[in-house]
């Protein structure tokens, strides 16, 4: 089968010698990738974004990278300047607690931020997880999204790498919630990072969560809603890293492969899921692309750099080759 | 302060040069410690029992070990011959499902054996999960224990490592179901395990579980109730496995300075959890000795041989000096 214009929603590509060994499995095959601004220092303006998008351009200029930068409380003049060089601003909530009366703490501190958001069109990008327990956090984080969706309905909002059943349910409510699922979410649970041998290549966050979230996700992704987007949070840590207790999935290198056995021939759903979604959502800027996935067997490398990729040393059916590239 | 015979109800020291490493950290301050038999080969006879006693007693002859052989299918002269050399069978469900009509699956054919043990007053030790979800399976085991219980008022059945609060409120409902608790489960949540960092030295089966599971063991062990007993489940591996999976906490160096922080000043409650009641529910064999706890600080071993004990490298408040020895 062919897929037209992948896209990667939510991509860590690090720096330096990480970003030259990982950035290629992601700008081969994908048309554009929305770039985290977790790097140091951090994305927090524009000199920053340029520097940072010079950086991948040098390695690769066979894709489009889309930058995030960290939600600041700009000025509207900082806003204006930011808006034709980022594609949304990343929010991670730190310290948000909520109670039994739906209450929010902390959140309205951004608002002022927010309306110049949602009057300039720039999306908010939400690791969505409260100070709760590991496997309630973004459970609990619902209300928050729900809060907001309200609150801005002239603002969009992506719900990232979302991992219940909660998120997934809220993911088809509103109009301006959209929804990045990564793929590791779709195939893993709390049983695979720790039910037999605890395997630290399996730990992220959010973590991963119980089968019936697994399902749950499966299910809101394989109806292809318009709302709902692939974003791999791929992310690389050196494999010293992972062992001092790092959380994030390397798995760039898998993802065409193994979502073709998750659609298991349901292409047209895999081809919005992967690109139309996104393309539409956000009129986004891409480098167009073809790949075949074809039924040729594939061995995951069992490293990458210092990275061990997810599934390293696995047998896969399906690979994936680039046929054409459009300039 | 000072503590009368510390006894180790569940313990595992491993063979070779792991037991001569990791012995001594048991041998010289407990009074005896209960042997489990996962060896290799397993403790699975008389013959076996002997040999891993040797073992032991050659590396440390300063406490009583009391062994564990595996459940099996024996005959009344086998268990017999047994019986003297032993104090308990090990059984480790393997397969037990459980259905919503409290239906057991497996149990039964453990039965004509378990009959035999109540006979002849020989304690049954389970570690009593199913093949459930992580966080659910030993949940799903209580009504195992609670049919065991009832079927067999006559044998002592102990409930191995329990972690959550439906077997803390399980444990003091039957005479004939004791419980130990460990150390790691006592402080330790699922939060600590993959909240922050994930840490693979607070991995464990059972995984540490919910706050809430915590906090019912503590308020169990902390009630003194007769029940109750410390088995530590120390369980040692090389760094080199633990980053490879390996499930087990090697607490043994810490147990006593760490639970002398959690009575927090209630001796007597930590008399009866680190030794009377399991001394009087089994009229115990054990090498008579007296440690203080004193409130000199001390610094945890990063590592052990090849092993990272669990808070190596923390600073405790207290520490251990063992007053005397009685021959």
């Amino acid at each position: 089968m062919i897929l037209h214009n992948p896209i990667d929603m939510h991509l860590h590509i690090r720096q330096g010698t990480m970003l030259q060994k990982v950035l290629p499995w992601s700008a081969d095959y994908f048309s554009s990738a929305v770039i985290m601004p977790n790097i140091t220092p951090p994305v927090t303006s524009l000199q920053r974004v340029q520097e940072y998008k010079q950086e991948i351009l040098a390695c690769k200029d066979n894709f489009t990278p889309l930058l995030d930068v960290f939600l600041q409380k700009f000025t509207k003049e900082e806003i204006e300047q930011l808006k034709p060089h980022i594609f949304a601003m990343k929010f991670y909530p730190d310290g948000i607690t909520t109670n039994s009366n739906s209450g929010i703490n902390g959140i309205e501190e951004i608002y002022p931020t927010l309306e110049l958001l949602a009057q300039y069109n720039i999306p908010l990008s939400i690791h969505g997880e409260t100070n709760a327990s590991v496997l309630e956090r973004e459970r609990e984080f619902a209300k928050v999204y729900e809060k907001l969706a309200q609150d801005f309905p002239n603002l969009t909002i992506i719900m990232e790498h979302i991992s219940t059943k909660e998120l997934a349910n809220l993911a088809t409510k509103y109009d301006n919630l959209l929804a990045t699922v990564t793929l590791h979410h779709l195939l893993l649970s709390i049983d695979d990072l720790c039910g037999g041998a605890l395997n630290v290549h399996y730990f992220c966050k959010p973590t991963v969560k119980l089968a019936s979230d697994k399902e749950a996700l499966g299910e809101l992704v394989k109806s292809g809603h318009k709302n709902v987007m692939f974003g791999s949070d791929s992310a690389p840590h050196p494999l010293k890293n992972k062992f001092k207790g790092a959380a994030g999935i390397f798995s760039a290198p898998v993802i065409l492969p193994k979502l073709a056995e998750f659609f298991d021939g349901d292409w047209d759903t895999f081809q919005k899921f992967i690109s139309t979604n996104a393309i539409e959502n956000f009129n986004l800027e891409f480098t167009p692309k073809k790949v075949e996935i074809v039924e040729d067997e594939w061995v995951v490398p069992r490293m990458i750099g210092e990275v061990v990729p997810i599934f390293a040393g696995e047998r896969l059916p399906f690979s994936v080759k680039v046929v054409d590239e459009i300039d």
